[in-house]
């Protein structure tokens, strides 16, 4: 029983630090850096731990923090608004190293436009289809990006983000959503140096292929960020085991519905998100798998629905599981289906150390 | 285009203080209260609009911030856990009429047990299986939760959130489902009545059902939050327009995939939520319906998928709408599909007044 009002977010702090250690000494194996992506921590606190300089964020509102606190080489890797370039000159001016991304010719025009020493600017690369970039294939379109990043630009890589590896899961086709990312980030790369184009930094990323790439030739960093927590949507893709996922919602029983095989909790979808990436996997966690204080997992014992302050715990439908004995007031920990979303609905962890017992609270940020 | 960093949260102060005025209007008419449910704005200014001192909320963190901000009677609408019984002590030792709920004799006797004045108690009755609460058949159960409710604590009444008005659309299905939400709580409070027990408060509350009812008998209040702001889910609903929405996310457009369809935004999930609301209705809103800048609806427009920063705007299947043209930089407004689960995301609202202009910030608070 946790002297904690409920409900709230729990960070175990040996298995995060595990974690860290793990990516970071795979991809020293391969000669590769890691440039952290501290989206889903959003702590300052967090990046003492992974004790990185040069780091990856996906809002401005998290370089400015994390600069703040000591990170001197950021990659800010959404597309770059026009009406954010302010920002990037401000926090520039502060003697940060940050750089933005584009896939499209509009927005680096207005980059070049703006007044100032050159923004680094990397082309987002599409190595499978899921999202924003620029296909290896359109070389007319990359390099009339590379050209268009001049004045208050400077075209100083590619990158991209293999999120097509979280479509399938198991080691062999995250080994091929790796080499596929890889290919064709590189690919890219070699298109704009045969135009002429400079092409220093060749960055991939998504925890999935971060594990699993075998070869990294022609790269020169890996983004990842999940890695930091894990949680069940790696667990269910085979990258991290359930056993290693460093974050958790606390909470506690308010009621039970014995007629509907229900236990109430008080943590509902503001507490665990709305997110239901186990949903088409092979286990359906629900909105996260229930463990009991301690940690321990309750296999098939999951949070079936949410409402806004509301969860209600139930067996997963063919796991033959039984609901566990729970009185109201009794804590169980819930881990996550995602550690980004559920981490963005709260604004500290409650840190958890080797003992098991509450060992500080860190401050965690959101906004943009 | 507004000279705000995007994504942002929009409220329109017409439109809110249009949906406030209607409810009370159509409650005044039933004569019958109505104790707002604070949930869904979590802002102090809100509030001052609303005008009541009479409020509902989620959290004891919005009953801490609402007493300090004027309210004076607040219903905790929340099956209570035991180790939350000192900070409902401590705010009601500040003068303030707080009072909880309970649906199992174990959180009547917890509350029973401690120490103080006696705090108010409602028992929560299940109208419609969708939840907590105890069934009015179950007279045993209620009366034995009424008779623990001594020492510390106190029966104050009953209360119902009749949550089954969200399955089916349509005036009709409404009505029906507000006289059940009504038959069922005032056939609990008769219940506990005829065992000799008080049961001055019955209350009900939903937004469909408020806006339904058409008698009230037995009933001494009504609870609604949502009413304030609308979104999609409502309106799909047929409970209130489109054009009358309060909330919208503006986001910006950061590149095309002319290839795929798509229109590429700085709003994800960090500002839309993963609420799929619409999923199950007629029409299915994708995570929210894409309006111009200035609030115009492109029907059938939609934001078809989210990652964590990024939103993808794609036409819905069926509509037969075509995208808008719009270039990198414009500014674009997304109706939510849940108000509560889209202003969750956010620590201030960007209010934009009958002109359309931004006019104010008011801060929006989260946490427990």
């Amino acid at each position: 029983m946790y002297d904690i009002q409920t409900p709230a977010l729990l960070l175990d702090r040996p298995r995060l630090e595990r974690n860290i250690a793990r990516l970071k000494a795979r991809l020293d194996g391969l000669g590769v850096g890691l440039r952290p992506h501290m989206k889903t921590a959003k702590s300052v606190d967090v990046l003492r731990l992974v004790g990185a300089e040069a780091i990856t964020v996906s809002t401005l509102a998290e370089a400015e923090a994390f600069a703040a606190a000591g990170a001197t080489d950021i990659l800010y890797a959404v597309g770059l608004a026009p009406a954010k370039i302010g920002r990037v000159r401000a926090i520039r001016a502060r003697g940060i190293e940050l750089s933005v991304i584009v896939d499209n010719v509009a927005a680096a025009e207005a980059i070049a436009a703006s007044v100032g020493p050159p923004v680094p600017v990397l082309i987002e690369i599409d190595t499978d289809g899921c999202r924003a970039g620029v296909s290896p294939d359109h070389v007319s379109t990359l390099v009339a990006i590379g050209r268009a990043l001049k004045g208050g630009a400077e075209l100083r890589g590619v990158m991209t983000h293999g999120g097509g590896s979280y479509d399938e899961p198991g080691e062999a086709a995250h080994i091929a959503a790796a080499e596929q990312e890889r290919a064709g980030v590189v690919a890219a790369a070699e298109a704009l140096r045969a135009a002429g184009l400079p092409c220093p930094i060749v960055s991939v990323g998504s925890t999935p292929t971060a594990y699993a790439a075998r070869d990294l030739r022609g790269v020169t960093e890996v983004r990842a960020g999940v890695y930091m927590f894990g949680d069940l949507v790696q667990a269910g893709l085979g990258v991290i085991g359930v056993d290693e996922i460093a974050l958790s919602v606390l909470a506690s029983v308010i009621g039970h519905r014995r007629d509907k095989g229900w236990i109430l909790v008080d943590a509902g979808w503001t507490a665990l998100s709305r997110d239901r990436g186990t949903a088409g996997q092979d286990v359906d966690q629900g909105y996260g798998l229930v463990c009991a204080a301690d940690g321990t997992p309750w296999s098939g014992v999951i949070v079936e629905s949410v409402n806004q302050e509301h969860g209600i715990i139930a067996v997963r439908p063919g796991s033959g599981a039984t609901l566990p004995e729970l009185a109201v007031g009794d804590q169980v920990r819930i881990l996550p289906n995602h550690a980004c979303a559920t981490a963005t609905q709260h604004d500290r962890y409650h840190v958890i150390g080797a003992d098991g017992a509450a060992e500080a609270v860190w401050p965690r940020f959101g906004g943009w």
